[in-house]
Parts: structure tokens; C-alpha cells; sequence
């Protein structure tokens, strides 16, 4: 994503604790604080502008939603998405670092993790950097609850081969797979801005989910 | 494949026994003497008209190759190839049921197993025929040696969805997979007939290698 240089984001964030929820660290193993319920917590690595967390959270009030996003230029994008819907109580945002989980949640607090259209980074050399490396996922098993899944979605051939392959390695269950999930669209997809724009050229989009699997 | 009767076909096969093994079950962990030497056996099951296994023995002179096939009127058309190839001292053919194969092969009588353009049979009630399923990957461990490998290409989108899972509920490795095979075709392709014709329209052929994991 192209990011522009925003001098008021800055400002915008912090006006809005109530959304991108400060010092996060504190709420490790203890998010039902943040809810005020102990509803699943799913959250979303890479939120972008916020348009699925947001629709997620609209469709499933009976679960919490957490976006993550590292940069302000973007997540300003998303807070705007989440006022303009009203600012749903089982909807947050994080300012962090995607690799940077287990600082703020223990193993058991998240049920969920998506990954929507995730930076490819094509280069063999930057293969460590894609959100479904193994040492990605070990981060998030060290988060999720035992049997913890992984939904991911995106339109780029080349990453999506590579997350197959390694959440195979990893030892983890495949248990949905789509090669072009917008030709039989599931009635509750709920579109990324970037997805909604690139379906219109009619090149497949790929989704997968994907369990970790308890070693007895 | 449309199946044509051809009244001469039973004949022909008859009287090539040094292409297609008459009696195949009293070579049952013995094939060595059939090839006359102790190289690898990669099989394909549904050799249809035999342009694949043809092609790989002509590639590969030190693995034996057998080409499975069950109807008379599509195995002339593998022999015709064979012949047209001089008979390779490599390759032979069976004219069995790919379900019965382990009354041909024993545990350890093969290092592979070539899947191409397999029957689709789309209904659900049809999955058990699907030669990914689970009760068709369970035979090919009975007949593989240890970590013994599966090959499989396909253009159907829906059999290579179902493919996935179903490698993945088996406990299989999925050590390579490609979603458009063509777009990086790789220099050792060896083409199906029906690959040939099908990529010409565009269409992504799918293709995965598998590998059974030694339970301890």
C-alpha cells in the first residue's frame, strides 16, 4: 500500500482511546477488560484500511475483533472506517508490530487470526518477512488457543503457493481451501477494499483456513 | 476420456504381452524381473493415451515406469504411443483397475505415484471414486516404499481443492505446488495429451508433489 505522509494522524490517534487502544502491553492476558465480556477474540494481522475487520465485527457481534496495524499513515485509514460505523464495542484497533504478537497477548487470549492480502515479498531473500513463514506461525500458536486457526485470503499466486506449503511443513491442518473464492462467493465474505477492487478484473482470489493441530 | 468401441482392440493387446503384462499378479514384489534390473518403479494411474509415461521413460532411461489403464479402447492408443516409442526396455503397461493395484504391487514395489487429469466425478457422492481420496492414498502407501511420493496435475479446480484437504487430512507432506504451472512451466514437463490441448485455452493447470510421512 502506497503511504502517504499524514502530520495529523498522529494526533487523530491518540484522540481515539477508545479505538486504538493505548499501551496494549497492558491488557496481556486480561483482553476481557478491554470487551467486558470474555467473547472469542479474532484479530486481524495487517489491517490495512479496516474494511473487513470492520464488517467483521459489524456481522459477528458475539465475537471481539482486534486490528493490527504498524503504520499511522494507514491505521488512521481504518479508525475512520470504525467511527464511520459507529465505533462497535467488540471492535478494536492495535498500533503495533504484526511480529511483535506475543508482547501483547498470552497463549489462549486470541481463537483467531486472519490474514487478509498480506505483502507478498516476492524476493526468496525476504521470505522470512511473509506473515505465513513458519516463524510467523509459531508466533501464532504461541497466542492462540490450542486447535487456533488461520484464514487467509489474498490474490497473489506466488505467496499463496508458499503459505500451502508452509503451513504443511509446519505440521498444521488444511481444512478449507478456495482457488478462486469469488466464483462461488460464501454468502458471508466480507470484502477488503483492495479485494473488492481487484475481483473487478476477474483474476482469481485464493483463501485458505488452516488449524494448528494440539502435539499430545 | 469418450470411450470409442473398437471390436480389434482386445486382439492388439493380446498380442503385445512385452508391453502389456499378461498376468501382472505373479510379478507381485518380484518386478525386478520384469524390468531386469532393481531401478525405481514410478506408476500412473489412468495412463489414458500413454503421451505422459511414454514421454518420462524416454526422459528418464534409469526408473522404470508402468502405465495403468483399465478400458481396451483407451489402452490401444497408450500401446500405438509405446510402440511409436520403440517400446522402451523402461515401461509397461498394465490394463487393470487402479483400485485393485495392490493385488499388483506389494509394500515397497513402488517409489511413486503419477496422477494426471484424473476423473473429476464432481458430485459428492462421487467422492470415494476421486483417486485423491483418502481410501485411494491409503492403497498407494500400501504398495510406496517410505516416504514414497505422489504427483499429481490437474486442470479441474474443484479435484485440486479437494486434493489439498484430503493430502493434508491423510497427514501427507504437500512438498511443491504450483497454480499455474504453465505460467514457469518447468524444463522437465513431460505433457499429457489432454495438457497439450487445454493449456492452449489459458487455464491454469494445478500441480502438487506429496509425500507420505513415516509414522514412528
Amino acid at each position: 500500500m502506497r503511504l502517504r505522509n499524514k502530520p495529523w494522524a498522529e494526533e487523530m490517534i491518540t484522540n481515539h482511546p477508545e479505538v486504538i487502544v493505548p499501551n496494549p502491553e497492558d491488557f496481556k492476558g486480561n483482553w476481557q477488560v478491554v470487551f467486558g465480556n470474555n467473547n472469542p477474540i479474532h484479530i486481524e494481522v495487517g489491517t490495512g484500511k479496516g474494511q473487513f475487520v470492520t464488517g467483521m465485527a459489524l456481522q459477528n457481534p458475539d465475537i471481539n475483533y482486534i486490528g493490527i496495524e504498524l503504520y499511522d499513515s494507514v491505521i488512521v485509514c481504518a479508525l475512520e472506517k470504525v467511527l464511520e460505523a459507529k465505533s462497535p464495542a467488540n471492535l478494536r484497533l492495535l498500533k503495533v508490530n504484526g511480529a511483535d504478537l506475543n508482547k501483547f497477548f498470552n497463549k489462549n487470549d486470541v481463537a483467531r487470526v486472519y490474514l487478509n492480502f498480506s505483502d507478498p515479498w516476492p524476493k526468496t531473500r525476504h521470505a522470512k518477512r511473509r506473515l505465513t513463514h513458519g516463524d510467523f506461525l509459531k508466533l501464532y500458536e504461541s497466542i492462540l488457543v490450542d486447535n487456533g486457526e488461520i484464514h487467509f485470503k489474498t490474490d497473489n499466486r506466488g505467496l499463496f503457493e508458499f503459505s500451502l506449503i508452509s503451513i504443511s511443513e509446519y505440521g498444521m491442518l488444511l481444512k478449507y481451501v478456495s482457488l478462486d473464492l469469488h466464483a462461488n462467493m460464501p454468502e458471508d465474505n466480507v470484502m477488503t477494499e483492495y479485494e473488492q477492487k481487484f475481483s473487478a478484473k476477474g483474476q482469481p482470489i485464493y483463501r485458505l483456513e488452516s488449524q494448528f493441530i494440539t502435539k499430545l
